[in-house]
């Protein structure tokens, strides 16, 4: 017969999605072992059975979304073409991967750099950035970009509308991701004036 | 003689500024008395004599906040004249009080309604988005919004760029608050296509 926990059947893909949850929640910091224990339904002792240790949840869950951050700037769709066409076409994606993964993306975005984790995502997230910043000096180098708006502002703002999506974005109701990304990408690239 | 802690002239305006320093640390929920006094200078015995407890200078540093979004909804210039006008006024001027009520304006965004001042916050900045949603769906109706954008996604992703400055913005270096401002508007209202 099968321990209560097995009995659970928690996968490492459950138990990663409901560390996710309970750090959203709580707080990466203030989510104790116990907490994780409680989550899953298991007992306390029983936990490390299925957690390695919270930091290494932690860092499978930001690779999550750093992960696919790297996949798309890695795709060929970003590498050829016009640059504003590829850098229209990052947004679009980076929306929907917010979307697809939105618990991960929103732990990525509250990481502080309080470890050594923490760290490393940050440092992954600055070359992420730095893709996207390139993408905005080539798309205004080529003029595709008002010349009097600064590429490196362009940026922040751009990323800082995407990244803002994940306070609100809920995918059993309201605006769909595409619709979401068709609104950000007419605005920012077209304007909102009629 | 006054005692060490009055030496060190803490008015209720330095305890509060001091005070929100360290909730942007360390987080709100994670911030003790013992590290209040500690950030003060002061004994964990005269920290009383200064904070009247934790979260009445919490709900006196979010209402520093809300009471600049307030201000600037009632103005005039928020009041009179095309609502298309009056929308890029209003991002103007939430851009520049972010800029200079930075901490309030921080703490404030990563509320997420753990208490009753948290709750009531939430209530009050809920307010200030109606506003600015109202204020979109006026430059809508006269024709000055594209017409195939949704009024509430562009008053969500227009107010997410301009919190998301918080995350980066730095008064001591880079660009102004103005320079930020106008770069949003352009971007944003006019779009960023040369």
């Amino acid at each position: 017969m099968s321990s209560p926990s097995r009995r659970r059947g928690h996968d490492p893909e459950s138990v990663l999605s409901i560390a996710v949850a309970v750090f959203n929640e709580r707080g990466y910091d203030g989510t104790s072992m116990e907490d994780l224990a409680r989550a899953l339904g298991v007992t306390k002792s029983a936990i490390y059975y299925h957690v390695p240790g919270k930091e290494q949840l932690l860092a499978r869950a930001l690779d999550r979304a750093l992960d696919g951050l790297f996949e798309l700037a890695a795709d060929e769709r970003a590498a050829r073409g016009p640059a504003i066409d590829r850098l229209e076409w990052v947004v679009r994606r980076s929306v929907r991967l917010l979307a697809e993964r939105l618990p991960y993306v929103t732990l990525l975005l509250r990481v502080r750099g309080n470890s050594a984790t923490e760290q490393a995502a940050l440092a992954r997230r600055r070359e992420f950035d730095a893709f996207v910043s390139h993408l905005v000096k080539e798309a205004a180098a080529e003029g595709a970009i008002r010349p009097d708006l600064d590429p490196a502002l362009v940026t922040r703002l751009l990323f800082g509308a995407v990244s803002s999506i994940a306070e609100w974005y809920r995918p059993e109701r309201g605006a769909s991701a595409d619709e979401v990304a068709d609104a950000l990408v007419t605005m920012a690239f077209d304007g909102l004036r009629g």
